[in-house]
């Protein structure tokens, strides 16, 4: 809320892009930048997502990129792939004020993790 | 959607309404009414929980009453009660249309039961 | 967000509370707190406006008591009346840090005369 | 909410569309749906905007592709352009049952073209 923004130092990426890579996001190709698809059953669960992270993002004044849509995705079971619709979430995340990565999108992104964890 | 919305019948209070009693809604008082208090952590939580209410609620069109505050509850740790702020979210269930406790109320009390254990 | 909330001083009472009930806000009668029921048509346009109170809430860390319920109101038409179901949320401010009204209840109260006013 | 999804008609086509480009729907190439920026001040708005779509695609059973981002758009102030930070929600409609455009997609970019008039 006070001062300039700072980017995550060379120590804060070694330690922190291994944490976000185990919960499965990934980053982005040419942008200093983080992604990740939550996937919800329903609409339904998806928008009570969507609600948390936005009251979470006005707190914080660090709002996502964010794109919902209800997709096909493959789902595996044992040997076989069948086509499932699920609605997904889509978020991508990175900071205005300092053009790339910072502690508030590590931050966002653990509350993201936590918070879609019904 | 269709149809006139019928009361539950004697057979259908006798066995639901203990469930519901087992999942903590109380019968209103003067009134053919359910009552619940569900409790959150914060208020991120709460209007969560409030926002996946809502959509079922268009969904079904079946609108609660309900009232949103942060109230300082009782909280027993073994021998002792010590006074603790949580946002609480308090709802009353019944149908206009009937105006009693239809098959709908338990439906969305259910919903809630659900939706309320993140 | 920091320091000690300062209740209303008496000049800032004389000064606001007449603002106040120009817009219906109204005095809680043995509480230090203002009280407004803001009418809408339907459930989606109360929803709404729920959700941008509740940003606002989370932003300013400052969150109201509300109760909303789809109720009959007189409404009048010339020299006739009849009843009308709306949606109403019914709005409660007060700040709990200083035990009465302070200026984020001001704050507030204006920010959702705004965004009642669809 | 019964029977099969069916597309628009060629006559359906030739009477709505136009009324969609005139509200600033657009064609979406290769692929039968329609596409549109809303453009709000702050998050906050765009966020009530976002709750109100929400509750009306689970009354419809018929949720939107939408993408939200705080984006640099150009402002043009007679013969100046600037280029300002808004809140951009990119909004796609189809309708997957039927494969392209319904009658669904015609109600929802009403209704959203409603909403978002603040």
């Amino acid at each position: 809320m006070a001062g300039k923004i700072q980017s995550l130092t060379e120590e804060e990426r070694a330690h922190l892009l291994p944490l976000l890579h185990n919960a499965q996001w990934v980053e982005v190709v040419g942008r200093d930048a983080i992604y990740k698809e939550f996937i919800f059953k329903d609409f339904n669960q998806a928008f009570g997502f969507m609600s948390r992270v936005a009251l979470q993002a006005e707190k914080m004044d660090h709002h996502p990129e964010w794109f919902n849509v209800y997709n096909k995705v493959n789902t595996y079971i044992k040997d076989y792939v069948t086509l499932t619709f699920v609605l997904q979430v889509q978020i991508t995340l990175s900071t205005h004020d300092c053009g790339g990565l910072s502690q508030r999108d590590i931050t966002m992104a653990t509350f993201m993790d936590q918070a879609s964890l019904m």
